[in-house]
This record gives C-alpha cells, structure tokens and sequence, in this order.
C-alpha cells in the first residue's frame, strides 16, 4: 500500500538556514522558536529520530527518506515546519519568519533534495495580519511542490472570523487546502486551548483538541463554507474521536437555533463531510477497538480521515500499529492513501 | 418508574424575593442577573412554561409540579437557581448574591413549599472567594433539603487547581457532591468556553461542553481525587457523548506521561468512573442510536449518568424522548433514578 503521511515536521540543521533568508531588522534578533512552558516532561522527538550524522531530528533529508519513508513504505510525506511564526505579537516579524521558512523549506527539501518529487510542502502564514498571509500564499502558490498553507491553532479569535477571509480567499484562489496545526496556542499573546491557564503538560496536550473543536465551531456557524465554496480545510494533529459528538450536538442546535445562523443553509455535518478532512494523529484508541470504529462509522471515516504519523515527535503514530486490525481494508485505503491524494492532488 | 431530574432551575417570582436578604451595601443596586450577550434567538424558556397566574417561568412551585413532576413522574426534582453569583469582579458582592439566593431557595422552595421533601437544593457558591465559599458550604451543609453544592463553569482558572481547594474540603467535610453548571463563562472576567470570542449563540452554547472537558482535564489531572478521595462531581448540562473520546485520549498520554504527573496512580478513566457523574441534557443524539449506545457502554454509562431535563429551559429533554427506544430497560433505571439517588443519598 502507498501511504500519504499528512503531518511530518521537517527541521532546519541549525538557525542560520532561517536566519540567510530574514531581512533587517529580523535577522539579528532571531533565534529557533520553541515554546518556553508546557515543555514534555520526558523526550520532545523519538530518540532515534536523531540523524546519525547529529543535528536536529528530521533535519537529515536522506535520514528521513530511511527511517520514515523506506520503513513504512510512505510515498509521500506532507512537510509542516514548526516555524511559530504567530507567536510574535509583531505582525512584521511574524510575517517575516514565515516567509523565511518558506523560502528554506522550498530552497531545501523541496528543491535540492527532492529529484522524486516525494516531499510535498506547506506555506506558513502569519494569520494575525491577514492580507501579508494571502500575499504569502499568493508568493509560493505556484512553487510545484506546495500543496497546502498552514497555520498553527494559536490564535487570537476563531479561525471562522471574517477577519480571516482574505486568507481563505487566497487559498480558493490558488485551490490550495488551509491547514490548522496545533502547538502555538497560549504563547504571544495567542488564548489558550482551555478557559484559564492549564497547569501541566498532559493537560494542556489534550486539550489542544479543544481549540480544534472551537475552531472548526467557528467555521462551521460563521459559513465559511458558503461563502467560499471550494476551500478544503484540514484539521492537523487535533484529534479524531471527539468529531462525532460535537456534530450530533451542532446538528441538533443547528435544526433548533438556525434563526442564529440563517445562512447555514444545510446541518452543518453536510459541510463538515464535503470541506473538511483531519489527520488521524494522535488517534484515541480505546479499550475496545469497536467503540472507535463505532465512532469512525459515525463521521464517514472513509470521507474525511487521512493518516499522519507526527514524525519525529516523540508520540508518532506507525502506520502499522496506528489502527485497528480489524479496520477493513478499503477503510484502510482510504485512510492511508486516498482521501489524502484527492486532497492534495497528488 | 420514580424519575429524579437532576438539573431544574426555579426562578424567584421577582427581583424582591431576593434583594429582601442581600445586606447594605449591595440591596439598592441588587438587579435580576441575566446574560447581557449571546441571547438564545429563540426564547430562553418553553412558552408553555410560564405560570397561568404570570411570573417568571419556574417561578410557581405549584405550577411546576404539575407540569413537570406529574406529567412526568418525577420524584424529585434538584433545584439549580441560575444566580451568576460568580459573574462580579467583587467577591464580596458575588459572595452576597449568592448567599441571598440560598436563603431564597430554603425559605421558597425547599420549606415553604416543601411538604413532601419532594424539592431538593442545591447551594450556590461563588467560587472566586474559595474561603467564602467554604464558609457558606458550612451554613448550609445541615439543611435538611440541601443536597449538593453548585457552581458556574464561567471561571477564570480551570476548577481542578489548588486555589479552590478550600470548597473541596468542605464538600468533603459535609458529605456534599460538587456540581459544576454552565452559563457564566466570559461574563464578569470569566474565561470564555472557547479560545477567542465566538460570535452567535450557536457556537457559545455548543462550546460549553469545551469548557466542562476542559475543567474535567484539570480535575484528572491536578489530582483532586487523590487528595479529596471522597470527593463526588456532578457535572450538570455540559452534554455526555464527548466524555469516552476526551478519557480515551487522556488515558494514553497520562501512561505516556506520568511523569508529568506523577501522583496520579490509576488510569485517569478510573477516577472519573468512581467519583465524577454527567448530567444527560442536552444528549447528544446522532442519526443511528447504536452510535450513541456504543459511547454509552465505553464510559459505564449505568454508573456515569444521571437524567436531567433543564426545565424550563427551551431545550429541555423529556423523560420519554430523550433517550434511544432500544436502551435496555436496566440501563434506563439506573440512568432516570438510581445513579442519582446514591450521589445525593435520596
């Protein structure tokens, strides 16, 4: 089977290689983004992530395409750098990593260690200031190789507001898929995933599929999908099992309150099945693997779910150990393969 | 079969009935607390609701057992009052609103009209003053009528943290379940359900079960039911089917990293299953009942849930209706009666 990895995280080998493409006045200041709280308690990336010849994890092109692609047969792995570039309360500079990763990651795993074709890219944007994000994606729309833009669930407001159509207009424009990522959120002045200040690692992870659900809430009523007709979203790294439930609800509310949203012409599950897709990582597994499939049967899992591993960070998802084995296969193929490939047109 | 309704909400007949036990300074200015935002498009309360002599709906304890107890066969109702008392940056203020409602609710509701002990009482606390709320804990713990304490989920911190312990110990002290209730988040300072501000009703009401996920992460994670071992929850009108996925994913990450929180020694699932109960309006309903009943035995739904209709809220769910036909009658009883009567002794 060919597999279609939609959430892998490609590292600079050090800082100068985002540094050679930021102008003045950035480029003195920067330093590689992390996140100075909520750090894991135990190891950020798979300890055998690291390349043999050192560097960061997945810095290593060649060492990637071994212990990732060669293993599990991944023909395309999707490229999201962790850039943070919404962490700056500074639209400018915000702006100006994103740019600046871009322009790496096209100048390096796109283009010089891409002669397949295999990495597929995505064009960060900063979301806080919306009309230098379309210019962005505008910028790289036509690189061969970018197949999505980006932006992590860090936000300010929820990503259905209309402040943030001419991103949405932009993607349209160029048939590119918006993707959400988590991982920013808290940080810069960015809300939390949960109503106050979570206090530890375990809880602020999980609830980052809190923030995915706001989000997609928020796209959901504000009529995202009306008012843009053909943009696809993906929902990255925020969890799978939590989708059925949160339609019931918003179907059910929908049917009740839609003197609120009069413009949701449809439930909203109908937009959620033709618009949006969600990489499966971290995939809630539960003790009885037919309440999961239970619940994939519920979103039309064949329609919307394709795999991610999250490689290298330390709670990769194999693909040979991700699902239920008693998945059926076509289920599994789709999955794997082909709701990504339609996605991204690969 | 005997029903117990563990979320009704009586209503003073007017804003008198309360002001009359609110002490100077805060008597004159003392208003009816409503939510100024996100008003429900529709109504807020069922229009058959509304007394046949006027008044507030809920306001006429008569009126309310005959539609709601004899039409249904509800045993005891648990009376909820929707103060806000947890809406005022000044605690003192927030503290004597809710004082006042207490004495409103025995004086009404749970003396006056109380023949039958039918009436049951919950005793409002303002958790911004957590020794203030012990305190109340304690004037009220020995009311024959009152059989919990209850609290909005409005916060503006996640209620699992060490600030509010104070209210835990009195719980425990007094033997009283600790119920959290939506309805003031992003109101007076409190944290919205949501990362950012959403934008109609909809999105609002539905985001009210992010923040009760997220106030159940914090007690699962903090280790409230480590250090209070006899500690109940009710967790009242925050939906249900959402609580299997978020156990699913918390579970993996607490045995990944249980480092982070070392003093939690039993899968999260497991305290949740011996000292938290959910409350099941609104109930998610998806098209194929199975779908729910599947969610329903992942979380021991025969030891988790307990009926509630709202009344008299507009989205109030009948005892006849609320639930798939194909439950099984065991199930059924456990779910309308006795999960609640062992949380409240009744």
């Amino acid at each position: 089977m060919s597999i279609i990895d939609t959430d892998v995280h490609p590292n600079p080998r050090n800082a100068d290689e985002i540094r050679k493409h930021l102008p003045a006045p950035w480029r003195d200041g920067f330093a590689m983004p992390r996140r100075p709280f909520y750090h894991n308690p135990i190891h950020a990336n798979r300890l055998d992530a690291t390349p043999p010849g050192g560097g960061p994890a997945a810095s290593d092109p060649d060492f990637l395409r071994e212990q990732l692609m060669g293993t599990y047969g991944i023909r395309h792995p999707i490229l999201i750098p962790r850039t943070f570039a919404n962490i700056h309360p500074n639209p400018d500079y915000g702006s100006a990593v994103a740019t600046a990763f871009n322009a790496w990651l096209a100048e390096t795993w796109l283009e010089a260690y891409n002669d397949d074709g295999a990495f597929k890219g995505s064009i960060t944007i900063n979301h806080h200031d919306p009309l230098a994000a379309a210019a962005e994606i505008d910028r790289w729309a036509d690189h061969p190789h970018m197949v999505q833009v980006v932006t992590d669930s860090g936000a300010r407001a929820p990503l259905g507001q209309r402040q943030y159509y001419p991103i949405y207009e932009a993607c349209e424009r160029h048939g590119l898929p918006f993707a959400m990522h988590p991982g920013t959120d808290g940080i810069g002045g960015n809300t939390l995933p949960t109503p106050g200040v979570p206090t530890h690692y375990i809880e602020y992870h999980c609830g980052m599929s809190l923030a995915f659900q706001a989000h997609l809430l928020s796209f959901l009523t504000e009529g995202v999908f009306e008012r843009f007709p053909t943009l696809r979203i993906a929902l990255l790294e925020g969890g799978v099992a939590w989708l059925a439930p949160l339609l019931w609800r918003l179907d059910a509310y929908w049917r009740a309150l839609r003197k609120d949203t009069p413009w949701i012409t449809r439930p909203p599950s109908e937009y959620l099945d033709e618009h949006v897709r969600l990489s499966t990582q971290p995939l809630e597994r539960p003790g009885r693997d037919e309440h999961l499939l239970a619940l994939f049967d519920a979103v039309g899992a064949e329609r919307v779910l394709m795999f991610s591993s999250d490689y290298p960070h330390w709670d990769f998802d194999s693909p040979t150990r991700a699902f239920p084995s008693s998945m059926p296969d076509p289920l599994r193929q789709r999955i794997m393969h082909d709701t990504a490939a339609e996605l991204y047109g690969l």
